[in-house]
């Protein structure tokens, strides 16, 4: 199920169907995509108002409320410093607008954080897909030396259960949700990966101006958007950008979760880009799985808000939007746009700015008359 | 103005009503202060609803607005890593539960980060007074290589003048506030101080379980936190940590912004607890101006939200809030508490957490196509 997709649009519109029966017996359900099953397959689709959502992790108030609260915590950090928005900032592009990001003590990573926005849609995480659920990627991250360093499992559980008004909340929100677990034990690990995922999953950008061209309204965009959406289809940007996400399949369409869509990237090596962004030295997807074939694979990412989440690419190196068309152009199609199709292209993409939903700011529990962030941590 | 005050309450009394009549005709107004005057002086007073605002920094919906984004904006580091907030969590205890805070590229300080909850009723910031208002302390901050890391004012002007939704904002906040100022050059450093220093006038605790029995609510605490209420006023705490803020003075009684109202810690030396603390490492006010009487003074902090404020002291060394009593008994009063006497106190400074305002989210304004951030930075 974790095997490389590599191909065009062509080819997977060939196999849509099939795999969409597939799909249909899955383990992950779709909202609002009955209909679409039967139609004509449509590359382009506005954002559904929600993601697709785990059977094991089904969605509540509570437990959304209980993921907001964990997400901004920099106590689930060693240092106390550092929450998952310090580098997903919700309150911006789902980013850090950093190159690459930095984690506690000041370590840098090799690797530019990637939006959180609409990360629900994605069917497998990280931009090596070594993460096969949202679930799976907070786990791996609260334990990354670059991120937020935490010793272990275990440490991360002992210090949420020392916060008592977490404490309660794990057992209200978790206690009744499956016959193994008691209230006593809500708190765990993998709850707490199921709270703040939960939140995630509410992380939806709605309502773009594109989404807006997309259901009629043809003022919702320029003309110069037009062209550039034109251009986008006709230069075969859609070969892997398309769908509602822009970002070729989603868990559930055609994808299970898991299941990643990579692409080879730079596709075309050779040009003066690679050395100039060096765009080839990280080897992506072959870091997790040694494969041959995985060299240089990368998932394809949503473009959506992608005018808000500069600087470009993996490392960061391309810092304007207009740039990164540019260098995609080259890298991947082995074309060199001119000026008025990057610029044509780019105001197209600007339209893929969605709504972000407005938030209450959570209140974190406090443990009163002591710190759970030992004064002596690293 | 900047003189040391080092004194106790009962000498304080006596100055009171003279200073407040020189208070009176001040620059710094104080709302529902005038009933206060007339009456004798209490010690123990309810936090009202509205700090001291400035003459030269009137308040406003917008201007709150505008300070909030760029509290929570990590633009305002080198780094684009650390915001106002990273170390003064207003979704918690308005600071970061750590002995000393971490600044940009990991940089760990001296000192604890205070609370930012009702800094407003401070005459002076920083622990050792070296900020005279509100807008002086943001401007140092930012500039701070253990803090915020901004290489000059012009750097952090150059920064948010980039950002187009922050342009817009301070032309409206700022533009007609004063003659000298218009539309096009209102991102300045000083406004910038302005607008965050505008929004933490606005983080106030009113209606503590404490604020509520000096109301008349005689079942607001518990039996114990009421003789521990005696008790802190029996051994004298209230000396130094009394009215509105449990801070002593604050702008307008008393005391002008600026003047600081500084006590020397430890004032009992040569008890165990220098060393097992190393309370007298850091000479405090000294540091900043170098006279000999300023050696150890420090700025009476204020005790309100104490309990969820660990771990304690200048350096961060005391753990739990029971032992920051032994350790003031002992240290402040040359006292040694029982641990009954502890366990009450405790009890009475649980009853000053107060009530955090509910906030919305703010949403930071976009560079559309690039970052301001630059991802070469350090």
């Amino acid at each position: 199920m974790k095997a490389v997709f590599h191909r065009p649009l062509a080819v997977f519109r060939a196999v849509f169907v099939r795999r969409m029966l597939v799909t249909m017996s899955g383990s992950v359900m779709i909202f609002g995509m009955a209909a679409v099953v039967a139609a004509p397959f449509q590359a382009l689709q506005p954002l559904p108002g929600q993601p697709p959502i785990p059977r094991d992790n089904p969605m509540s108030r509570a437990k959304v409320a209980l993921g907001q609260q964990l997400f901004f915590d920099p106590r689930l950090s060693v240092t106390g410093t550092h929450s998952c928005n310090t580098c997903h900032n919700v309150m911006a592009g789902g980013e850090d607008g950093r190159a690459v990001s930095i984690g506690v003590n000041g370590k840098v990573g090799t690797r530019g954080a990637p939006t959180v926005w609409n990360a629900a849609f994605s069917t497998v995480l990280y931009r090596d897909g070594r993460a096969v659920s949202l679930e799976d990627q907070v786990k791996t991250h609260l334990l990354g030396a670059t991120e937020m360093g935490m010793p272990s499992e275990q440490a991360v559980v002992t210090r949420i259960a020392a916060i008592p008004g977490y404490v309660s909340q794990f057992a209200r929100v978790f206690g009744g949700e499956s016959a193994r677990e008691s209230r006593a034990n809500a708190v765990s690990y993998t709850n707490i990966a199921k709270a703040i995922a939960a939140y995630e999953r509410t992380l939806i950008t709605p309502d773009s101006p594109y989404d807006r061209y997309l259901r009629g309204d043809k003022k919702a965009i320029s003309a110069q958007a037009k062209r550039g959406l034109k251009e986008f289809e006709e230069v075969q940007c859609l070969s892997c950008h398309f769908w509602v996400n822009l970002a070729g399949p989603v868990p559930g369409l055609a994808f299970q979760m898991g299941e990643g869509f990579y692409e080879l990237f730079p596709n075309y090596t050779g040009s003066s880009y690679d050395q100039q962004y060096q765009l080839a030295d990280d080897l992506g997807r072959y870091n997790v799985t040694g494969i041959e074939s995985d060299r240089r694979m990368w998932r394809v990412m949503s473009l959506r808000n992608v005018a808000v989440t500069a600087p470009y690419f993996h490392n960061g190196t391309v810092k304007t939007l207009d740039e990164a068309v540019r260098v995609m152009g080259k890298t991947q199609l082995n074309k060199a746009l001119t000026d008025q199709q990057v610029q044509d292209i780019t105001a197209f993409l600007n339209t893929l700015t969605g709504k972000f939903p407005e938030q209450k700011m959570p209140r974190l529990p406090a443990t009163p008359n002591g710190s759970v962030v030992d004064p002596a941590a690293p």
